[in-house]
């Protein structure tokens, strides 16, 4: 365990800061990726680093990088994304795009050896709220199919839980096994628009039913399937959507999380089964596409482990934890030996400007950052190999 | 039975001229009310009215009215409305409105007493397709809260059945015995939006799943009640709407028809102890707001024994109906003794480009008219009564 302490309060100060650009009378943050919030944002955080005695620099998708003046990789990646969901909160994503700094600042001021290997990172629109997004992920996507992640020995991101888990648990900090994979569908249920009063019962192809119906029991399918996986329906309309009018066409989304690559198959498979019968009992077609496939991530054991002992060092209740959420990590993790530190989020609120985590717990979150990227600094070959600087 | 004959020929040619008004390519009618296609079809009829050496006059709602030109009534009204559903069919309303005037004409061109006391009308806006329009029926309900329907004895209104109930029947014509209420109703489903995939299944309050197995239930449900009645979720959304976020509010629309007002009583009964258990299950809460009510209607028997004794007079199988549509007719039958006809509508469609009713059953239709019109006139007290003529 480091001697060395993190500044909490200057850490908290900044995360304050940052909350003020696109800050909310409610508490919470609009800073949507690309707006003018988020692009002053960034050199307000471009300065921070700056005034640290650090140097900053941006790559060509916005992605804000922090290090040593004289530092030349490769480099042990830690931070997050500074983008938030419309009406978000102030610490999904911020949080660990400022704890990093606060990190490399510590260790920089000590004129800790670790610091030279620490390359700190303020991702572009990880949320992807805009329809060009893509499903976000953009930032440390285009890091990772750019020159720089060559340059990079591993990634660390710390993160707000966003959910309860931790809490149900008794957990303050916890280290993250990985994150679960996301099949995204389209249903589009098939039957025939009509009277609502003049067609019979019997005599209709009612694609709304059979829609209805198909969600209905879609929940407990998932269930069968595996209880850890969630399912979601989280978009439903009919058309032509009146009062009076028989639905002939119906469209919705299925979302499913799951552990395993395993479970996402077979729920896929057990809702075409169910999709089938309840199409056929309706007199409907029902098309089935699959949207997007986010693979399952499972994070390095070595990390995981190494991770979870830091965490237990700080002598909180600490433990392991899936990720339901998507993270940058995600996408890290396919180029470079990744790592995830959990913080819980109070009520498991997120994207909501009452998302919320005790200050003591941001501290104790940034303080375990640190020893992992000391310990990791320690682990890592001190190779002289010459590295590809953006610089 | 009157040896008079209506001219099938001259009716079917001038319901293939409205139908140009607003014609479509694909056979359809576009002649929505107080549009260019809807006027012009108007002067066109009131022209046909002239031309015939009758009386035309429109109403300040924009009711055609067509008439003998020393007519002094009370009335015998007959008719329908001219406007269309949008992409609708070339029989739906206008088949009334022009076997009105194919009737009035024959018995005009011959000099038959009944002449003098029938008046013709086409309806404005039945459909109720605008927004302004408040649910249709708005020519005839303007008719029924003004002067002139003080000066109407009774109302025949000639119909397609516009459903497949005839021709499960193996019935050609039908007496109708009244039309069945209508009441619909918003339901607005209020949980919590959440992560979808960081948020535990059994820790959502999801808005969307609470709708879909309402819904899901619903059929079952009124299907419970009273087999004869029919139910409809036309419309169905889910907020924010997006599939990565579990639904906060879903809002759909429920709409029964039934044959008695306990029917529709013990529908929405069932529906909001439905709606109770759900809500509660899925830990939302569930608010039911009726949008409109329209009441059962019930003809005059004995108007509705006429019209069947006249239909069985035609040779072809005939019986007795109730209408799953709403029709002007009940609006003027809360004012005068009302009854309507039925043609059937090839597989039951209608609204649809596709409606069609084959020429020889038209034909009889609009005979069964004639001979419903003479019949009443003769029944008729010929008062002495000043009336009130807008002329």
């Amino acid at each position: 365990m480091s001697s060395l302490r993190i500044s909490g309060r200057r850490m908290l100060q900044d995360l304050a800061e940052l909350a003020t650009f696109g800050g909310r009378e409610d508490g919470g943050v609009d800073r949507v990726a690309g707006s003018a919030a988020d692009l002053a944002s960034r050199k307000w955080l471009a300065n921070q680093i700056t005034a640290a005695g650090l140097y900053a620099w941006t790559d060509h998708i916005g992605n804000v990088f922090g290090r040593q003046v004289r530092s030349r990789g490769p480099w042990l990646l830690t931070g997050s994304h500074t983008d938030t969901v419309p009406a978000g909160g102030r610490l999904d994503g911020a949080y660990g795009a400022i704890a990093a700094l606060e990190v490399l600042r510590t260790l920089h001021e000590a004129d800790h050896p670790a610091a030279a290997a620490i390359e700190t990172v303020a991702f572009w629109d990880e949320e992807g709220t805009l329809p060009v997004s893509n499903g976000g992920l953009v930032g440390s996507t285009a890091l990772c199919v750019g020159e720089h992640i060559r340059d990079i020995r591993a990634f660390v991101e710390l993160h707000i839980e966003q959910g309860p888990r931790m809490a149900e648990a008794g957990l303050e900090l916890a280290a993250v096994d990985g994150i679960v994979g996301v099949d995204r569908y389209l249903l589009v249920v098939r039957g025939e628009a009509n009277h609502a009063g003049t067609t019979p019962m019997r005599a209709r192809a009612d694609a709304g039913r059979a829609a209805a119906k198909i969600a209905a029991y879609l929940w407990e399918t998932a269930d069968e399937v595996d209880e850890s996986m969630v399912v979601n329906v989280g978009a439903m309309e009919f058309h032509p959507g009146v009062a009076n009018v028989v639905p002939g066409e119906a469209r919705f989304t299925v979302e499913f999380r799951a552990q395993s690559e395993f479970s996402l198959l077979r729920a896929i498979d057990r809702t075409e089964a169910l999709v089938r019968r309840i199409g056929r009992e309706q007199g409907c077609t029902v098309e089935v596409s699959r949207l997007s496939h986010k693979p399952v991530v499972r994070f390095d054991e070595s990390y995981v482990d190494r991770v979870e002992e830091t965490c237990i060092r700080q002598g909180v209740p600490a433990g392991r934890l899936v990720s339901y959420a998507g993270h940058d990590a995600s996408v890290l993790s396919t180029k470079t030996p990744t790592a995830m530190i959990f913080v819980p989020s109070v009520g498991g609120i997120s994207h909501s400007p009452a998302e919320h985590t005790p200050d003591e717990q941001l501290i104790l979150g940034a303080q375990v950052l640190l020893e992992m990227l000391v310990q990791l600094d320690r682990a890592m070959p001190k190779s002289a190999t010459l590295t590809r600087s953006q610089r």
